[in-house]
């Protein structure tokens, strides 16, 4: 008998007919003999259709009366949950955030959690209760209602079975699991067995957006196994967990190509001390996201300059504009380029830690296609270049023939 | 300074906009230096969408888990008050009834209010805000959510002036306030100005339904004075409150017939002890509701035999008649005719206490237009009398120019 944490998303009860499908799929694994907690989300539509009503009324509506809106969708699915179990003859109670003993700090609209008791929780199971807990709330200290932002049910059932101490953790979504790259890009894409938590948040943060990375970072640090499964049909998932020995003789776990990212190139800017931090300090204070940076070497004698490109989402790429406009006197910039025009291509592995060569076969496959390389970052278990947006898709084809087949 | 409770139905609140028309309302009053507490329900056609999500999964759910759903209704309606309140600059918070300290019974789908602590609703009033209770919603000692039935946010509102010692209730709806009788059927019907709890009550179980009966009864029990009147102008609503004794000058405060009912006369039953007791025990079992009960004097020596006669509602005719004919054999009833043409007409006021003749006074003007009596039940403020439904509106008109004008 093993206790198993379900999350299932918006679509997957987003109506009536679905919600009975999850039900069904929760008798299934009880009939095994497990203990299972489901978590659920709003239905989809709900929750835009609730922001919608607020903005008709005001349009940057105070974040706790939000909260308690917002926090309804969830309400309405457990118990339309619990009830779909009943019409199967299956044992089952819904509980808020706050009755599974979620509590989270007071910041409303994005609360972290703070702690989860989950008594009442353990209680319910023990009397042999399905238990469909709310996704994406909780509760201050002070009985009131918070939500946890964007991919807060992810991070409900991640921390339940954290709490739970849960034999498994099953997050269901309309995918079928990680991929070694975006299927539709890559028709060779395959389905990955398991990936480690470090391998999932460097995909999560290219772009490849099964899951937001802090339910991954909760996970990595509560040592949270997870599987991402599909609630469309019975394949087995990927497993999300810590590395093991074995992950580390695959070198190239996936392959992922951002297009959403714009290139600055600051040229000619003083190479001393202090600089690049007045530049990065006030992007950051605009809350402009620096992604990669690259400077190189200076050149000339007496007062030496350098080139400094980063790159930033191209939502972002007006603001920084401004940004560096206001700085380019005083700071001294010689010209300002922007490139639109480009897609961050990136290999992920953690065998890439103990193989060698990897970065040269990479630029190897992309010379021998004529592709370009602009900027380069790497990290201990990735490599990300930029590459001609135009030539994005071809790139992330070949590199993932080369490496994964 | 005056301390509020307003209460605000489902069409009041149905939209945006409306919301954004409850708020302008609440200002106004907020800015004649007055405390306001606002009891709001679910938005007019939400409470049924929930009732249809959970029907299509199962056709009787169950109780405890259609209160977490429904009490959302309410929740999505504090929420969207609060932020409107907000959008004119005026403080304002929204409780849940749990968080109101509204504590309820565990009869799931019609609780019963135990108790109110509202200290969170007072510490926030003095704070300077408006405060925004979700009605129709409790919680049990144990936190489990409760809702209160039809009607169940009249109760809350009432309640809550109540415990809060509130200077004024006022309970907004889509009517000005009580009339003398339906307007509909009456042109001439005078909106009243102020009545008594207990003419009220029997208006509302009269059929002329502006509020339910329990509300009513809750008002009388704790001394709550409060006004029903309408959400669309300013004008003045009905005072309902304790009788005084200027209200029994006015001998008739209003006029009611009530479409609803059928007659069932069961003929040649055994007139012995135990026989009525039997018949009527049966009918409770089966909850039909029973109305007016008329039994006629005895007739025959040896074995004396009796008729009797009782209303129900059309509704509940067909079960009414299966108990009968259960009984039928066993009792030894000669024959039971039922009648569904019959109108309930029926005249209220605390001043027939004081005043004779009204009996007389009703029946002649009946008599001089020809209609035939039926049934005659009176109780110290009311007297009913079953008439043919085809005359009913005449009937109703001839005596509320008799006795109102």
């Amino acid at each position: 008998m093993a206790l198993i944490v379900q999350k299932y998303g918006g679509t997957s009860v987003g109506n009536p007919e679905r919600i009975k499908n999850v039900a069904a799929r929760v008798a299934q694994y009880r009939s095994r003999g497990d203990q299972v907690v489901v978590v659920v989300s709003a239905m989809s539509g709900v929750t835009d259709h609730l922001i919608k009503l607020a903005r008709e009324i005001m349009p940057l509506p105070n974040e706790r009366e939000m909260d308690v809106l917002l926090a309804t969708g969830e309400l309405q699915t457990i118990a339309l949950t619990a009830i779909a179990l009943h019409a199967l003859n299956v044992p089952a109670v819904s509980l808020t955030g706050a009755q599974a003993g979620i509590v989270t700090d007071g910041v409303h609209t994005k609360a972290k959690i703070h702690n989860i008791t989950p008594r009442k929780v353990h209680e319910l199971l023990n009397q042999g209760n399905v238990v469909i807990v709310a996704g994406f709330q909780g509760e201050t200290p002070e009985g009131q209602v918070t939500t946890l932002g964007r991919g807060g049910s992810d991070l409900t059932a991640i921390a339940l079975a954290a709490a739970l101490k849960a034999d498994l953790c099953q997050i269901y979504t309309d995918v079928d699991g990680v991929y070694t790259a975006d299927p539709r890009l890559v028709p060779q894409a395959k389905k990955l067995a398991e990936i480690s938590y470090d391998e999932m948040l460097e995909l999560a943060s290219l772009g490849a957006k099964v899951m937001q990375s802090r339910s991954v970072e909760f996970a990595k640090k509560f040592g949270v196994v997870f599987e991402v499964r599909s609630s469309l049909n019975d394949n087995p998932g990927t497993l999300v967990k810590e590395e093991t020995k074995s992950m580390e003789e695959v070198v190239v776990r996936g392959v992922a190509l951002d297009k959403n990212q714009a290139k600055i190139t600051l040229v000619g800017v003083p190479d001393k001390p202090g600089v690049a931090a007045r530049i990065f300090k006030a992007l950051g204070d605009s809350t402009v996201n620096v992604d990669m940076i690259v400077q190189n070497i200076s050149h000339g004698a007496g007062s030496p300059q350098t080139d400094i490109s980063f790159t930033t989402e191209k939502a972002d790429l007006l603001k920084a504009c401004k940004v560096i406009e206001k700085l380019r006197q005083e700071i001294g910039i010689r010209d300002v380029i922007t490139d639109e025009k480009i897609g961050k291509l990136s290999i992920v592995g953690v065998g890439m830690k103990s193989h060698t060569g990897v970065a040269g076969k990479m630029f190897s496959v992309l010379a021998r296609d004529g592709i370009n390389i602009g900027m380069i970052s790497t990290s201990e278990i990735k490599i990300s270049v930029t590459i001609d947006l135009a030539r994005g898709e071809a790139a992330t084809r070949a590199v993932h023939e080369a490496f994964i087949g």
